[in-house]
């Protein structure tokens, strides 16, 4: 398969199994993308991301512009070996970043015009320069440059961020592309039935390679989100990836899965990681909680990660209480393991045929540990 | 080979090359033993501590008793288990920071009585207490309790400290011994001679199966401390092995060995790698430096470990000033690993009877770089 080839082996009601093809080999989904914002997911090695079947990452491209730098990448041989990964990666474009970290200074029909976070001189960010730096980067996917509205915006702000990711998506294919790499259009409008539509319409006219649903997972009423994300997917091709941005607990995946989305994003296990929380199917774990003190007994039993594998409970609520890097480690590590096997067995029962009863199983089983439901932070969000 | 037999393969001038048994097997020396205080050698995991080399490492007697409780360790199946490592521990006894971290309040000759560094509560250290706490732990080696004065102590101080030492240890030696449990005694008397002779006499009267040599790399002038070391080391008897309590730069080693000393430890590697620092033949690498921005060389052309085999100078130096956990622990890894690799070379030219030839040539390869040199930290120090 040439880069950019999408194979759906299954659907499963609007669930669905496909396989795409990169310049770095292929990628089974469904598939949760951990996040390496500044060429590194955070606390772990490469090498374990590669041995608990971690299949592609996300890299930064508002963070890795500012530092170090992607003509420095560029010169040390691109981000791949920059950073010790051979699989695919994914880079946002800088877009969510440059609307939800900087103070937006002006946002203009040309780009944005904004204060870096690194030492608040000013910046600039047009979609040229993100797909440049991206081509710098030299990612496996690139995103194109959107605008994305906060959550409750009103009504004219959305649309305008439609209407101006619209022209920005057309720039955006206009760039130099790189040999190999994939571009994928977002498709914004908040949680407004029709401003998806337009969104999706007009994007969907245009060669993406696929296509991102933006602007959810900000802080809107949960059972909404899926709504739109189910009504959106049903709007875009079946025979290119879908990528919802930004969901990384269980009970998400699983929903978003349902509603027939192929990739998706989230700091959330790195983050509540070295936070010292663990995702169980008993609910999510507070490791400082002196419960754990004594307790023998893996993260999660049966799971074949790192942690679980070999460190007790009680040593890894040591670790935590200690601020022992080791601790955040196994547990960022079990939380990837985690998503990462759920979506593998999400695949299997796809093309099996059985999502529905999979999925239904797993959210009760799930129960009571994710009524702590938690907002998914956004896909760019700096960890 | 059973627990306790310390076989010395060659001698070379003073150099020694020996083979320690202990219940969790066997280790070469000589032997730099990377420091795991709060039950874990600081940002790095025991597979990778393993996989580089590592064949002993220390635990730390006085944090294990207040977190989490040796009591705790021993229920969840000793240190070892709890820790994740099968290879040997040796485990201080706590003297060191009862005198080095408390503010004391009360040496008597039963114990010393002080305020504990996690919560300020009193808190009383004897050596039937160090005795159990290594016992719960399970450590291959125990160290006995002693007390160490500090550097620039009056000769008054020195003395009563080797008074109280002998005592303690005589102590030590009555309390309940695990099966399989090695005990060391430790030499003190600053960098007095008579004082050094008198403890060593007392200590090799007594019954231990090892030695070490305490109270130096405290701050004292550094060619006294090898003066002192040698003096030391000759006092010893030749069957049993010789511990030098804290050192880890490579010359301090290669002058250690060169005295006859076959195990040593310090905090030194792990610290330098969570500070940004790395050990190489060209001396040591500050990598928060702009100069290694764009450098795509390993940090030690050369070097087998998991940093130098995978990333360059630039990317380590990304993540070291963007605070990513990945950098602190390749460093980490790396001057471990480059501390186990001399100690192997050393072992080897040792075996072959060119010890001389090989320090001096180390030592001048070391050159101007470690000039810059640094007193040894303590053995027990707190990392």
């Amino acid at each position: 398969m040439s880069p950019g080839e999408f194979t759906l082996e299954a659907t499963d009601g609007d669930a669905r199994a496909g396989r795409l093809a990169t310049a770095h080999g292929e990628v089974e989904t469904p598939v949760f993308m951990p996040v390496g914002t500044r060429a590194t997911v955070k606390a772990v090695d490469p090498r374990e991301l590669e041995a608990l079947g971690a299949q592609i990452i996300l890299g930064n491209t508002y963070h890795l512009h500012f530092r170090p730098g992607a003509d420095a990448i560029a010169e040390l041989g691109g981000l791949h070996r920059f950073m010790g990964w051979d699989r695919p990666i994914l880079t946002d474009s800088g877009g969510f970043q440059v609307f939800s970290l900087a103070e937006t200074r002006r946002i203009d029909a040309d780009g944005v015009t904004f204060r870096s976070v690194y030492d608040g001189s000013e910046a600039r960010f047009t979609p040229e320069l993100a797909m440049a730096v991206q081509a710098d980067l030299g990612s496996d996917i690139a995103m194109a440059f959107d605008e994305c509205a906060p959550a409750g915006a009103p009504h004219s702000d959305l649309e305008s961020a439609v209407e101006r990711t619209s022209r920005w998506a057309e720039r955006c294919l206009a760039a130099p592309r790189p040999d190999g790499q994939l571009r994928f259009g977002i498709v914004q409008g908040g949680t407004d039935g029709d401003l998806r539509a337009r969104s999706a319409g007009h994007l969907t006219s245009l060669p993406f390679d696929g296509y991102a649903i933006g602007g959810l997972s900000v802080g809107e009423e949960r059972e909404l989100m899926f709504g739109v994300t189910a009504g959106t997917a049903a709007l875009l091709p079946a025979a290119r990836p879908r990528y919802f941005m930004g969901i990384g607990d269980p009970e998400g995946i699983l929903r978003v899965i349902g509603a027939g989305i192929d990739m998706f994003d989230c700091v959330l296990p790195t983050r509540l990681g070295r936070t010292g929380s663990a995702t169980t199917w008993e609910g999510r774990l507070n490791l400082r909680n002196a419960r754990f003190a004594r307790d023998d007994r893996p993260l999660q039993e049966g799971c074949e990660c790192p942690a679980c594998t070999r460190f007790s409970r009680a040593y890894i609520r040591h670790l935590v209480t200690q601020d022992e890097l080791l601790g955040l480690r196994l547990l960022t590590l079990h939380n990837l393991s985690f998503l990462v096997e759920l979506c593998r067995e999400a695949r299997r029962a796809i093309i099996e045929h059985r999502f529905a009863g999979f999925s239904a199983a797993a959210l009760e089983r799930l129960g009571s540990g994710t009524a702590q439901r938690t907002p998914g932070s956004g896909a760019g969000e700096v960890q």
